[in-house]
């Protein structure tokens, strides 16, 4: 007999299979209920008329695996989905011992045996919005002509700095792991390969401790081609997340909304632009907020946080588009004109998603500017790629981790599989 | 003016962008052949008529990145599509220094400079043709209940074995990457996922020097719970690779044939299924290989190659799955039944491409199978997964290069975006 998921449950024969979620075993009566990833149902067992399975039921623990087969039928007593199964077998799948954790554990202990924490009905729903999020991006991408590419993630010289980059043992020599994809995607442009994207993992050697780092991510990047100015990257990009967003309300909003509480918004497009200089203007003007004068070329953590409200006042909006940053706070592979980085950060919910830019391709000019940032033998093998011909283009990247995290109103250590940090190597 | 893509060119106003493909600059007249990732078209300047154009050419090289504008006109003299662009306005989006390698240079010179070797159509089709084949069993994937999950890389064990792992610095620890994301897929059964997939680099510290070989490539990899045996496995992955062979077949089956002579193959369901014994069998009657008695219970790697032959003499057919190894030859966490593996091998091509099985979800069973082959601390982490209930379950993995390798007839190393061997980490 073939198995039928738990929301999908009729009056009639049935089986199913999942994770015993709660247990009442009475005297005459046994009430089971069952959990699969669609859904929970209870089976009710007579047990007197039964006694082959009010044995097995006898041996049941919680979150064991259990099959059953039986009957549905309509009941108006039982108040899960007004249907109960009468089962005529039970068979355990996998015994449970006594969980290590109870809902409402304190994180950590919830990160230690995040196998049993991931089981809970939200988040479930975090693996599956997250699933839905890159889904549909990847497919926008390739419906816009897109190819995707594996670039290595063990590299041969730590690139953009030394420091933050994982240090590993390749055979005889040092090796290190990727910070980004950057300067691969970069090749690709290079290659002629016009538009890529890559789906992989990222990591940072930072010994951060806040709600929103991890040292392991899931980065989702492109690049493109043949662009005139980074004004293109931005118009793709909202154009991207806005499909990406209709994608997720439309098949996880209301779930979203039961078990989160956030409403799930599809952006107007336009998304609002700013430069760094207004929104600190602003920020003064509304807020009372003043930026320290040192740090009026980059945006501040406070200043990230407020332009969630500003975004909001002033347009209606959770994303804000962020332009014209001081030259010396940004990558030596931003295109400049008139001494200005043609890039630029995304903010949603006051939290930076993106940076973005157009890179400067021409070889001569981004030497220079490596060299202006004391970069040199370093990033040689990087430079190399612009010098025997290659497009102009630019592109962004995203991190699929802190996007859930900002969907679903999570902490980074809950918005991914398994959180990674500078104490965290386990499971 | 918008860029049109080279192959949609008709006579009329145009605007394109692309590589200098070829140059002759005559001295009355220059022909230009620019390349963009679509096709290649004729650039005729006139160069009396056009001296700021000429001016623009003599400055060209080869590789040159250059945006042309002018009037595409048919022409029977130009063979090339039988049409040429009269242009208007040449500029140089960069210029090439002298290329250091030509067509058909060696293939480490190749790898040296992979971001010039990728310009060619045919390692433009082989990015292609991987995108559209992993895109293919992704979204086959995900109309099969499938989510999608991204395991750390950085673990805090040694997997498997303590060989064959790349170790690194974790801030004051050692850390090791992930040789694949076995371990973790399985804990997403743990978890009550269910139907999980995952898209990513493993990493393999292995000193081989095989045409198949290479120490990080990306893995597809899925896991199934509640299947009844490795044949659910086994029928599952004939469905997707059959589709994933369609959809290549119909976009890129042509131009395939036409580059690199080979015929993309949608193979018929099911597939020819051998156990090991049948295969020696059969090698031994039909072609005289005697397999040494030492190797019986695994498939040797000229076995391996023969079975090609075999499964099209026996089947007509390029695929062959192999099943009743030995349960020495195999991990200690494939379930086993009287003894047997519960799982198999499937060869494409006379190449291995899958290892797959029915899992051992009960923890006793899978204490005493790790104990037999000597596993016991390092693999606890693992073991714990299977401690507090867990679905029946089932996977397998594929490796995504080598399937690429494989349908276009190349080497490893020509199968990936950048190669990485024990000898080589760049670029």
């Amino acid at each position: 007999m073939n198995r039928t998921y738990i929301q999908n449950v009729k009056p009639g024969k049935v089986k199913i299979q999942g994770f015993i979620e709660n247990l009442r075993n009475k005297k005459s009566m046994a009430f089971l209920v069952v959990r699969d990833l669609t859904g929970k149902i209870q089976v009710t067992v007579e047990k007197a008329a039964l006694p082959h399975i009010a044995e097995v039921v006898d041996e049941l623990s919680l979150d064991s695996v259990v099959t059953v087969e039986g009957e549905a039928v309509a009941s108006e007593y039982v108040k899960l989905g007004g249907i109960e199964i009468l089962p005529t077998s039970i068979q355990i799948e996998s015994k449970a011992a006594a969980l290590p954790i109870q809902e409402g554990a304190a994180i950590d202990s919830r990160l230690d045996f995040r196998w049993i924490d991931l089981r809970s009905e939200k988040n479930a729903l975090m693996i599956k919005a997250q699933t839905c999020m890159v889904a549909r991006m990847r497919q926008f991408l390739l419906e816009h002509d897109f190819l995707e590419i594996h670039t290595p993630k063990i590299i041969g010289a730590a690139s953009e700095s030394g420091s933050d980059v994982f240090k590993l043992n390749y055979f005889d020599r040092d090796a290190y792991l990727a910070q980004s994809p950057q300067f691969y995607k970069q090749m690709a442009m290079a290659s002629g390969l016009e538009r890529i994207f890559e789906v992989g993992p990222v990591f940072r050697a930072e010994k951060s401790y806040t709600s929103k780092h991890t040292t392991e991510f899931t980065g989702f990047d492109l690049e493109m081609s043949y662009i005139d100015s980074f004004e293109d990257v931005m118009a793709f990009e909202e154009d991207m997340l806005t499909d990406m967003l209709a994608g997720v309300k439309e098949k996880y909003g209301e779930k979203i909304k039961a078990l989160f509480g956030i409403e799930v918004i599809v952006p107007k497009k336009p998304f609002p632009r700013m430069s760094l200089a207004e929104i600190y203007r602003e920020l003064e003007a509304r807020y009372g907020y003043t930026c320290p004068l040192s740090e009026q070329g980059d945006l501040t953590t406070e200043a990230e946080k407020l332009t969630y409200k500003l975004s909001k006042d002033m347009f209606d909006h959770e994303f804000l588009f962020v332009t014209d940053f001081a030259a010396e706070k940004r990558a030596f592979y931003h295109m400049r004109k008139d001494g200005k980085p043609q890039g630029y950060d995304l903010i949603w919910r006051g939290v930076e998603i993106t940076t973005g830019a157009q890179r400067e391709h021409r070889y001569d000019v981004l030497l220079a500017q490596a060299a202006e940032k004391g970069l040199g033998k370093d990033i040689e093998f990087y430079t190399e790629f612009f010098r025997y011909g290659c497009p102009p283009h630019g592109g962004f990247g995203l991190g699929v981790d802190r996007m859930t995290m900002l969907l679903l109103g999570l902490s980074i250590k809950e918005s991914m599989f398994i959180f990674r940090g500078p104490d965290r190597l386990n499971p």
